[in-house]
């Protein structure tokens, strides 16, 4: 069982989940490429694009809430894999994310699959609080655009 | 009401959506890029990737599972809101195709929503049989990869 505890240098923002300026002690940097662990038949099922990246779906376990898309490299999904918390990968900021370090928003891993094509992932994760760093559960909630509708009949 | 009917030349292929190698008058060919009528204000809200897409996570609208991802470039947006059909722009073989041409299991278009950042759509719909070219109703059904699960207790 995997516990999560705020530390006391815990930056708590709810709008923001732009990591600290520095390295803190407490929270060791996960911003650094590192080889990964990824096992090898995974590696070779995935197809990246040109950034070396697959799109990662994050759904609500029990309600099957689509609550937003990120994306991994090799190194984010082993550690989303391995650890029981969802990691990203910033194409922003070129750095590694884990979800809720600086809002407390975290994912706890529930599942993990890999789509026929290879990239794509489906996260599913207990989500704490919001999942958009607006503060709206998912990232998707009032953003609809107008369309036509479409049925068989 | 938008209806969908099979025309006599529609080749059904469950294993399949390549579309057929040369147009037919009974299908316009949808694989020519051409100048999009977007609406300027979603145009300038998207944040396309460096080949110009954004990613389209597609989700049954009742039952709220996630059934694949695809692609969608300013054209295959403007499509699938304006027709009551999801349309995609394949990355690998770099035409649209507009889902169940091919294989019969057409989306149709219940609601399209924009993420906070501008690089994900999620379309909800009525999915018609199989949504993935495998013949498993999601892409991800029996795809799950090992993973360690993490809760807050």
């Amino acid at each position: 069982m995997l516990t999560f505890t705020l530390s006391a240098g815990t930056r708590l923002d709810l709008m923001s989940e732009q990591p600290a300026s520095a390295p803190r002690a407490s929270n060791p940097p996960v911003s650094t490429p590192a080889a990964s662990d990824l096992p090898a038949g995974i590696a070779a099922a995935l197809k990246r694009d040109s950034a070396g990246l697959v799109a990662a779906v994050v759904q609500q376990f029990d309600t099957n809430e689509v609550l937003m898309l990120g994306w991994m490299d090799d190194e984010a999904l082993q550690r989303t894999l391995s650890t029981g918390r969802v990691t990203f990968y910033s194409r922003s900021r070129q750095e590694y994310w884990r979800k809720g370090d600086t809002s407390g928003h975290v994912q706890w891993v529930k599942s993990v699959a890999l789509d026929c094509d290879g990239d794509a992932l489906l996260v599913r994760v207990d989500q704490v609080g919001a999942a958009c760093h607006t503060g709206t559960r998912t990232c998707f909630d009032g953003r609809e655009l107008d369309a036509v509708t479409g049925s068989s009949s």
